[in-house]
């Protein structure tokens, strides 16, 4: 038998799926699960991108450009020069989601061995990625005490080496909710500069801010044409998850020389999503209005009822649509895996992500959960109702 | 400045889309270009796919499952059943192109350093998903003369290593045209079990034979259950290569829970493409019909006419739709430039991908061109007239 390679071995499994079996199992059984677990937004897509894919006249569904097509990269570069974000078309590699971004950035500027360091809690699949292309994550803590704000520069100078290639941040952060402040983003563009290091930005919830709060993107004005790295995405933007297209944004010609080859290689981003995600940049801005109140209204309702159960800590999120939650039980993993087989009120159920899987520390965040409030407001009210009585029931067994 | 990878320096540019520059200066210039470079066809889409598009009544386009939907794998497997390739749904992992099948493969079974023999020339990508996954090929070369049949089996059991992971084909072959026998597929059957080493098939191509051959697919009844991965892809088989949908496929449990780790971690394949991708299996064997019919009188006239030019051999592809040729110039690569920059016919010129980037041994197939017989007869006829004049005056100058 042929084995495996190691890579395929440390390959983690996604912490969110992990407990799929059990919901499924939980369904099975006539109980109703809810679903916190996923960034999967239940907001309508916007009319026009879905109009535009059944207004295709396509008759040879052909490769598109490696890079994406001139006229959907140079209407990217508009909507980001409205967010203060200056970058033209040829700056703007498209590509097959979020993900595939984060894969050329780590292609682009590591090598096998080679570090980065993200605060952690960290979105899971930075883990996969990182894994995929040999990459060791060096993480610095963040705290819930501090809502996962930024953790003081002095730690990230300490964890800098010849091997650093990059500092990766997620801004609004999944799962934490944090928006970094405009001097944050200051501390860590003076810090990449002095190591001749890469910025890589995950702001694929940029619109996703409350409060009246403002996003600062690394590539506004914090000098870092050479240094900055964005990753953005449609999947969140505008609830079009499925059509996988992204782009990895940079001043710096040799990453985006770099990225293209990467993009060359694989031939295309889809043509489908595509044409979807150019409709999408129509999108009027009642849209997005309409979502943030939704949304604004969701994590309100969320954080109250949360801040109901006793013993329950939660960092409460500027930004995004996931928050972190301590709960008062010995192990979220067990918890949620035992919330799937053995709970439930009025036949009703919730699932949500252990967060020990967005740490890269082993043994931070075993009490800790994710929660997406990515459901209505009745259904974020009973489910807290539910997780509620599953810790008093849990904790007397 | 911070520096790029060595991985992102090494990662080759794509040997046909380097002389796209030249050929869209040619066209500034008004003069028509045949474009006989790329795996591009011309062949529409099936109506069933189109129609499955502009017929889909999402609402919320979310993620789908990450080995792709229960039901389109299954329906996957019932046509490879069809095919004497007996698998079941979840031997299979829906991917985003076959390009995407090819990084998994790589990714579930070798790590930095590893060896993987390919017989060349090969697909040019194959360069660079090696590179991006830090794996290094091992050419095995295959003439010209021998209409590029595998070379023999003891040319590959004398490079066979520790660090040896996997043998790769393409069956048929771009750029070579080649089909591999029953015979030849049983000696790479024979010595990947021997080694226990894995061989990976890209299979993309399997309809396109021509001559009433038969093509063997290695998940046939070869015993290599444990050995064998398939590479597949929509893109050519329904002309719909802007979809992104393809897949691996493999009886190997920890291939298929390997490649899946990889799968979630970019969360789901393309959903309008995988929609698209499941009403294609629905194409009329009547379309496939004419579509070999069409490739068929396209081979034969193409190879016929290049019959015609003094100093051409040519090896006639049994399958695909590229075949390798070498031309009497001193540099394909020059020559294919020039007839960009320099060269017309009635204000007509011929692009064509120079074959050295298809061979990973330096200096190989320096004087050989791949010819994809992607337009119709008329043109190719044109095409070659056009070919015939340039050889004479550029080896006049
Ligand atoms: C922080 C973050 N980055 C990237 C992604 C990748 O998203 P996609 O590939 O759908 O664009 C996600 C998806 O959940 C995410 O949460
Ligand atoms: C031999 C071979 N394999 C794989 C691919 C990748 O195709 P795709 O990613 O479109 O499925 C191609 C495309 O030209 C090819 O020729």
């Amino acid at each position: 038998m042929p084995s495996i390679s190691i890579k395929g071995k440390s390959m983690p499994e996604s912490p969110i799926r992990k407990l799929v079996p059990y919901a499924e199992n939980a369904k099975k059984k006539g109980i109703e699960v809810f679903h916190l677990n996923i960034g999967q937004p239940d907001i309508k897509t916007p009319d026009c991108a879905l109009k535009a894919i059944k207004n295709n006249t396509i008759e040879v569904l052909s490769y598109s450009r490696s890079e994406g097509s001139e006229e959907y990269r140079q209407k990217i570069a508009d909507y980001y020069s409205k967010k203060n974000i200056n970058v033209t078309a040829n700056d703007i590699i498209v590509t097959t989601g979020g993900s595939e971004a984060l894969l050329f950035a780590l292609g682009s500027i590591t090598d096998p061995g080679d570090e980065i360091i993200i605060p952690e809690p960290f979105y899971a699949n930075y883990n996969g990625f990182s894994t995929a292309s040999g990459v060791n994550i060096v993480p610095v803590i963040s705290k819930i005490e501090d809502n996962f704000a930024l953790p003081p520069i002095e730690a990230f100078e300490k964890l800098i080496s010849p091997k650093t290639k990059a500092i990766l941040i997620c801004n609004p952060g999944n799962p934490t909710g944090y928006l970094y402040s405009k001097e944050e983003i200051q501390k860590l563009a003076a810090i990449v500069k002095k190591h001749d290091i890469f910025l890589i930005a995950d702001e694929v919830y940029r619109e996703f801010v409350y409060d009246n709060a403002q996003h600062q993107s690394v590539l506004s004005d914090f000098g870092l044409e050479n240094n900055a790295i964005i990753i953005d995405s449609v999947s969140k933007r505008y609830s079009m998850c499925g059509a996988r297209i992204g782009c990895l944004v940079s001043k710096n010609k040799d990453v985006i020389a770099t990225a293209l080859k990467f993009a060359q290689a694989r031939l295309s981003p889809p043509t489908f999503a595509q044409i979807a995600s150019e409709a999408a940049l129509e999108t009027p801005q009642s849209y997005f209005d309409e979502v943030i109140v939704e949304y604004k209204d969701r994590r309100d309702t969320l954080i109250n009822e949360l801040a109901k159960i006793e013993g329950v800590k939660v960092a409460v999120p500027k930004g995004a649509f996931y928050c972190v939650a301590e709960l008062p039980v010995d192990n979220a993993d067990t918890f949620a895996q035992w919330m799937l087989e053995d709970f439930s009120l009025d036949n009703k159920t919730v699932m949500v992500a252990p967060a020990a899987g967005f740490y890269s520390t082993k043994g931070f965040g075993t009490n800790q959960v994710r929660i997406a409030y990515v459901l209505k407001k009745e259904d974020l009210i009973k489910s807290v109702e539910i997780l509620k009585a599953a810790i008093k029931k849990y904790n007397t067994i």
